[in-house]
């Protein structure tokens, strides 16, 4: 088997949330998005934009929207944003059909779009010996954050992406066992899922416990069912803010 | 500026359409899977998994519904499906509230994290000097992807990557203008928007014209024109099937 820088890169992936206060250089910030934007998109339609935070004020505001202090002076901030926005000027210029812009594909193409770009954004970042970290959590405040950023219609925040000079080295934490996840020609659980699941328990109760910072003891099951019960109220109202952007329009 | 082997891996990326004859080894596919498992995911959710098509019968199936009777013979194909049904079977068993799984964040959180996945498996393959190619057909008859792949409740095919040993070499595609794309602290087309997709025409008109297979007239107003105006029929009822599978069933 060959190993490849990147193949290493990928495997020892951990996410870094804390980094140290020495800004990108702009000629990376340039490379991390030019990795980014020749990744592949749905149809060629290149349905993403990306937003840099560099003014402290908004940097600000999105820190106390996502409820995450820290993020405000770690690392450089981009914002992943699902764009029809652009492809909808050009189509009205063409008289094209705007009302399916609201079918459900084409938000999951802007998803897949915007992930796929963010997803090469940090393994060029990791190869570079930064660190990353995604935040989900500016979905805890769509509105806002829509406000914030002054996004037109048909575009909507997904998620950010902190890249920074990293300021800790965290254990990795171990995934789920491989065949939990990955099947042959259908769907199917292995028949000792349970028992499997026992084991990884086990490991990740060791990885928590044993780790330097926020050692506590958690398993994955328990994780799961605090995450469930959790599904945070403010983001519940993120389907009509969907509709609202002009997404999921379309149902039948 | 540095630049790493992944960089140049990432800034190289073409998909691959045409694969030779010749499978995979079960140790790189693997190595694609482990890549994959060790990206980020949203919350340590890990929701979603991937099943290899391995059975020609299966194969079969996928190429008659996906309309690409080529995907039957190339590469080692690879769908990725978002999964909340191994955390459902967990937090059933934990008496964790199950009907927030259908709030719109879940779905969200299972196409970031099998994106992720895939990007990362992609990238992979590429730095081993595979090719890839993301197929999004496969939701042009979810219901039969389904069926075809045995998805529980709680489940959804999101699309497929084709891995395999390229047998063509395409050139590369020109992407928008960088500053059509990422913008700083707000959203803002620039001021001369339209005459950078001018240009962008005229790059894109040159690439299409001179690559040596599938020559044609085309820019990017007329591929977008195009590509709203095509909404697939077949795709309308996306919604319906996500709501049918238990995705995007609380909405207020």
């Amino acid at each position: 088997m060959n190993e490849t820088e990147t193949t290493n890169t990928l495997l020892n992936h951990r996410s870094i949330r804390h980094f140290k206060d020495q800004p990108l250089p702009e000629s990376v910030v340039l490379q991390l998005l030019n990795a980014a934007h020749h990744a592949a998109s749905s149809m060629f339609l290149q349905q993403y934009s990306v937003i840099s935070i560099t003014d402290n004020a908004v940097k600000q505001q999105l820190a106390d929207i996502s409820g995450q202090p820290h993020a405000q002076h770690n690392g450089h901030l981009f914002i992943f944003v699902a764009d029809q926005y652009r492809n909808y000027l050009i189509g009205r210029e063409q008289h094209a059909n705007i009302e399916l812009l609201g079918e459900t594909d084409r938000l999951l193409g802007c998803v897949y779009d915007a992930t796929i770009a963010a997803q090469s954004l940090v393994v060029a970042a990791e190869s570079l010996g930064l660190g990353t970290v995604y935040l989900g959590s500016i979905l805890n405040e769509p509105r806002q954050v829509i406000d914030c950023l002054k996004l037109p219609h048909l575009t909507f925040p997904l998620f950010a992406v902190a890249v920074g000079y990293p300021n800790s080295q965290p254990e990795q934490k171990p995934r789920l066992p491989l065949q939990t996840v990955h099947f042959n020609n259908h769907y199917q659980l292995p028949t000792d899922f349970n028992s499997l699941l026992d084991h990884y328990d086990q490991d990740l109760a060791k990885y928590y416990e044993s780790r330097t910072t926020n050692s506590r003891h958690e398993t994955f099951r328990n994780l799961i069912t605090h995450e469930i019960a959790r599904s945070p109220k403010h983001r519940r109202d993120l389907f009509q803010v969907l509709q609202e952007q002009g997404f999921l329009t379309n149902q039948r």
